[in-house]
């Protein structure tokens, strides 16, 4: 079968022996593989990773234990937890100390014509969601994880910076949920998305100080926790999502005197993405730009780090 | 009447005029202040400050609109707000956007015989608290501040990183309402004084990694919120009470990654300060290292810079 395979920053298309199931896993065929920036920060050296990346997915079971798998579209959670300690005994399994994650650490991803995953990290697929569209299940569960941290009143104003796929998704989520988004951003055309679900959108230099409660930071670059401090209001919070190589220079001053609480946020649950995705809240279409063949992932990987370009999925 | 001032670095011993009260304030005849960290930092040139430093203080109330006071020992909340701003309506002043701060912005502070302040910032000292410890109402109530704004769970285990005043403070402040206190700290001499109030000790080289729910930041450094970070369990929270000056180079990945909450903590209630010193549960003695007359203020500020050196108190 056909995998992907990164070493030393080089994306490569190559033929590799079908993986074995183990008990309890599910084999999937690949469908559509979604690229994430976390996938473009691998091939820059971030985790010194080495292997098949990919973990955003949609694919098919078609080996498991549970003869009810078989057949069926589904997405997956990416941390594949350990079971036995104490994370996994709360429920927590994302923060499992010993865990694999798809693609990631210590586990081959998703950008393969086959893979496996565990049965109990499989979602079905709803109807009502297209193929492509369910790529998107992982990124809006990311989205979906800050209402889990924090409760938000209702109808309160809240700041996104960053126009990149997860800010827009970020954007959406917290729109959908009934919350009076203004999403800040450097790119008319990426503003434009989040303008077409009636977010209220304004360019990143215009942004005003000390203006929110709220402000969510998926700008991605070390600059962006810098502004969304000055935005926060007193006592407000900001929402950690851009994940930066290397250390962030903060002023902690304003931090502390202003008492704002910061909020590291990462990997959600996907039962909420799945069921908002299926309520037809959440516009996709636009956010993405290409889909390319699996063989050619090389330079699917290349579109996809390109200014300006959203989503690309790879077809299997 | 003598006044210090502070200049380019420089501290100086000062005759000038008596203040002028106005309406709504209190002439108050300081009796002991406290130099805090910030009034070294501001000795270094933080916030540009020019002109009488000190807010740590007790003084005796000689003129007041209201007589009640006269005659009355008293410590004093140190933000002046304007009283009319949304802030101050919602009751805090401590972020009114237009505030003074006694001895730190735009407004001159205790280190003089003579101060003046808004009697709404007074509260009386009762006479289960000595003169000297009344100095400590104030950094208390930083001290007390996290208890506003985290709840932690009665029993629960925290890092309290930092052997100075304000972290022996905090370890204390913790320590009495419940909570199992470990101090972490470079100094064997502060950290006895921790031992005594039966706080278990360890030198901060020692500290464990990924181990404790809660920690406070009090190291005054910023290395310290490096190894705060470091040591919270993942979903964890670190108080950050280290006021650094300038860009503190922080890795935010572990923050997110482990879905961290970290919040900033500044001044705080006198109230729950007043009412803890009074309760005998907090132990000073050991904290005050030297009392110097306020006209020796600058071998004063010279001597609580100094390694091994915890409180020095002016007396007027």
């Amino acid at each position: 079968m056909l995998a992907i395979h990164l070493q030393n920053g080089v994306i490569s298309a190559r033929k590799q022996a079908r993986p074995r199931r183990r008990e309890k896993f599910a084999s999937i065929r690949l469908l559509y593989g979604g690229i994430c920036n976390t996938d473009l920060e691998l091939q820059r050296g971030y985790y010194g990773f080495e292997g098949t990346p990919g973990h955003e997915f949609v694919g098919e079971v078609i080996e498991s234990d549970d003869p009810t798998w078989i057949g069926q579209r589904v997405v997956g959670e990416i941390n594949i937890a350990c079971e036995h300690c104490e994370w996994c005994a709360r429920g927590f399994g994302r923060h499992c100390p010993q865990r694999k994650v798809l693609g990631i650490v210590n586990y081959p991803g998703a950008f393969r014509e086959i893979l496996t995953l565990p049965e109990r990290n499989l979602h079905r697929v709803p109807k009502e969601i297209s193929t492509q569209h369910a790529v998107f299940v992982e990124p809006l569960a990311a989205a979906c994880e800050i209402l889990d941290q924090v409760r938000i009143p209702k109808g309160d104003r809240v700041a996104v910076l960053g126009d990149g796929k997860l800010g827009l998704l970020i954007g959406q989520v917290l729109h959908a949920t009934g919350l009076e988004v203004h999403q800040y951003g450097r790119h008319q055309e990426k503003l434009r998305i989040a303008a077409g679900a009636r977010i209220d959108t304004e360019l990143s230099k215009k942004a005003p100080i000390a203006a929110y409660e709220w402000v969510v930071d998926a700008t991605g670059s070390p600059e962006g926790l810098k502004q969304a401090v000055q935005m926060t209001r007193p006592r407000g919070t900001v929402i950690m999502k851009s994940t930066v190589h290397g250390l962030v220079g903060i002023d902690t001053a304003p931090v502390i005197v202003n008492e704002l609480t910061l909020v590291g946020s990462r990997c959600g649950r996907f039962e909420p993405a799945l069921k908002l995705l299926r309520s037809g809240k959440i516009r996709l279409d636009g956010l993405i730009s290409e889909v390319i063949p699996l063989r050619e992932a090389a330079s699917a990987f290349e579109r996809a780090g390109q200014s300006g370009v959203l989503k690309v999925l790879l077809q299997s």
